[in-house]
């Protein structure tokens, strides 16, 4: 398990920003002002670049959403019961989720991962089972995971994108679905970004002022008692994350490992991202953040990263959703650079 | 001409607000924490309520795009020279300007109007041939348009939108092409709004310092010279507006007669949509505004009518692109009201 996440990581390779003089010019002769599309002009170039050529292709595009329970809802940190867990899991098999919509209304595949939901899932075609563990330990009592387990995670993210690529897709999206994920995301956070708790903790699902508290107290708890066995990445995920946290760090990984661009969903998606541009600074390059979450703390994030999502429309939810949206734009970006008439072409006056 | 103005103005009828409740009722059964779909459920909200009804229907779009000259151009405001505007319909037609590509991304349909374009087009099926005149009169020497044409600009756009209602469109959006037209619409902010016209002006489709002081000089002097015939919302748009916003302003005030929601584009749309709003105060509930556009003085415009656009991708290209992005959004929120499960009948458990 250590030897394939170790090869896979040696081979995310740099993007080739040399390309960029060459999708710039092209970009620019587009029938438009030079820069007049603003931020869609730069998800080009930046999709371009990642995907290693100036006439780039975006057709087939995948959202993963990885699903697993956390221990530390036993803390009582969050609005839901644990149940809802595989409840949701179940509605998205069904059709019926946020994400199922908005993937539809995207165009993309939608894949759910059962990676360590606390629940047996009779066979199902949309569900991917790669269960680790029914749902990792209790972070505020010692780690959530073993590294063991984390590295089983995180193959099994990068198994995903590999397979991903091999069927032809061209662009993929993380999501998420576990009840307590806010709190083993923002534990992250303080740990891998050093980040006050206090400042980034936020409301999750819907809690009360007392249990805000609570789940700061928590969270506070669980760095402390896994303080000494917070050293490298690797081991703070185990520490502090959960297992769809580390299926998402693996796809982005093993989506950088072959090119394929992914998009980051919100406030969970984040921390998974965050392990991953950890474990190798080659990773940014290959991820659009999708949109600035509502959830209390995103913004901090994002400033950290020095990054700017796409999308603000104060969403919440996760699962994919945002990067369902997003995935949206980025598609219109390469449409345009794509189909757009060229200023020769279309025998449009120049600038004077 | 004047009483079918006076008519469709008079006929558009207040939104009914009783509606919201059932509404939220409904935003709040679906699976995902209450309010966690952010704008998207204000979206979902202001869309039944605009369109009348807690079971709100969004299949078929449409982006109008009104095209003409302005005579300021004559000024030397603008980067690009004239001839462009004739140029771009072209292109439009043929299919490779940036609006067309984002249109088919969306999915809507689109319509050309020359309502004022200096050029004669040929026949072309995608073309709505609606000239007022031939580009508007310089406003720097005086009125840009007489209120006979002005009314005219803006019949055509109410009846375009009773049209599309007839063809049963559920939505429809602004976009323009005029060179020279962010110096019309930035010279109405101003009058209508109160806004100084040097925090407003902006740099249009790329002008140097030089130019923008000459542009914002050439503003101020058009402001004056008018000055005593800027006394109602229909004085300024005649004195100070182009065929274009007209026709825009109408296409809003008859959208909101039959009860269709419209998406305003970016900066010059928002300047038809200001003038709209002035001749009816009850229009507002009718748009939604679709992205913050990247022109100075967007963000001021925004701020004083008390919208927050959709997106925020530094876009200034106008033509109705950040529209067609912003459609994407309205119909995903509308297709997740729609078509998500319900926590009873997906059997997932509410909050504890």
């Amino acid at each position: 398990m250590h030897d394939q996440f170790q090869t896979i990581l040696s081979g995310i390779q740099p993007v080739d920003n040399s390309l960029s003089a060459s999708i710039q010019d092209h970009l620019d002769d587009l029938t438009k002002p030079r820069g007049s599309l603003g931020r869609l002009e730069e998800i080009a170039m930046r999709y371009a670049i990642a995907t290693g050529t100036a006439r780039p292709v975006l057709e087939k595009k995948k959202i993963v959403c990885f699903a697993a329970d956390h221990g530390v809802a036993d803390e009582g940190v969050s609005a839901f019961p644990c149940e809802v867990t595989p409840q949701m899991v179940y509605n998205m098999l069904n059709g019926g989720a946020a994400i199922n919509v908005l993937a539809r209304h995207a165009g993309a595949v939608l894949d759910i991962v059962d990676i360590g939901v606390d629940h047996d899932f009779p066979d199902h075609p949309g569900l991917q089972r790669c269960k680790v563990r029914k749902g990792s330990s209790n972070m505020a009592k010692g780690p959530a995971m073993t590294i063991d387990e984390t590295l089983q995670a995180v193959v099994t993210g990068m198994t995903l994108a590999g397979k991903a690529r091999e069927d032809g897709f061209h662009l993929l999206a993380t999501g998420e679905m576990g009840i307590a994920n806010t709190t083993s995301a923002t534990a992250l956070f303080a740990a891998l970004l050093d980040l006050p708790v206090e400042s980034i903790t936020g409301r999750g699902t819907g809690i009360d002022q007392e249990r805000l508290e609570h789940k700061i107290e928590v969270i506070k708890r669980a760095i402390e008692i896994n303080r000494d066995s917070l050293k490298t990445p690797l081991e703070v995920l185990a520490a502090l994350g959960g297992f769809e946290i580390a299926g998402i760090c693996g796809l982005i990984l093993g989506a950088a490992s072959v090119g394929l661009p992914v998009v980051v969903d919100g406030f969970i998606s984040s921390a998974g991202a965050v392990v991953a541009m950890q474990l190798s600074c080659r990773v940014s390059d290959y991820l659009f953040f999708s949109h600035l979450s509502n959830e209390e703390g995103h913004k901090a994030v994002m400033q950290k990263l020095g990054a700017r999502p796409i999308l603000d429309l104060d969403m919440r939810l996760g699962e994919g959703t945002g990067a369902a949206l997003a995935m949206q734009v980025i598609e219109g970006s390469i449409k345009l650079y794509n189909s757009m008439a060229t200023f020769s072409s279309a025998n449009v006056s120049e600038k004077q």
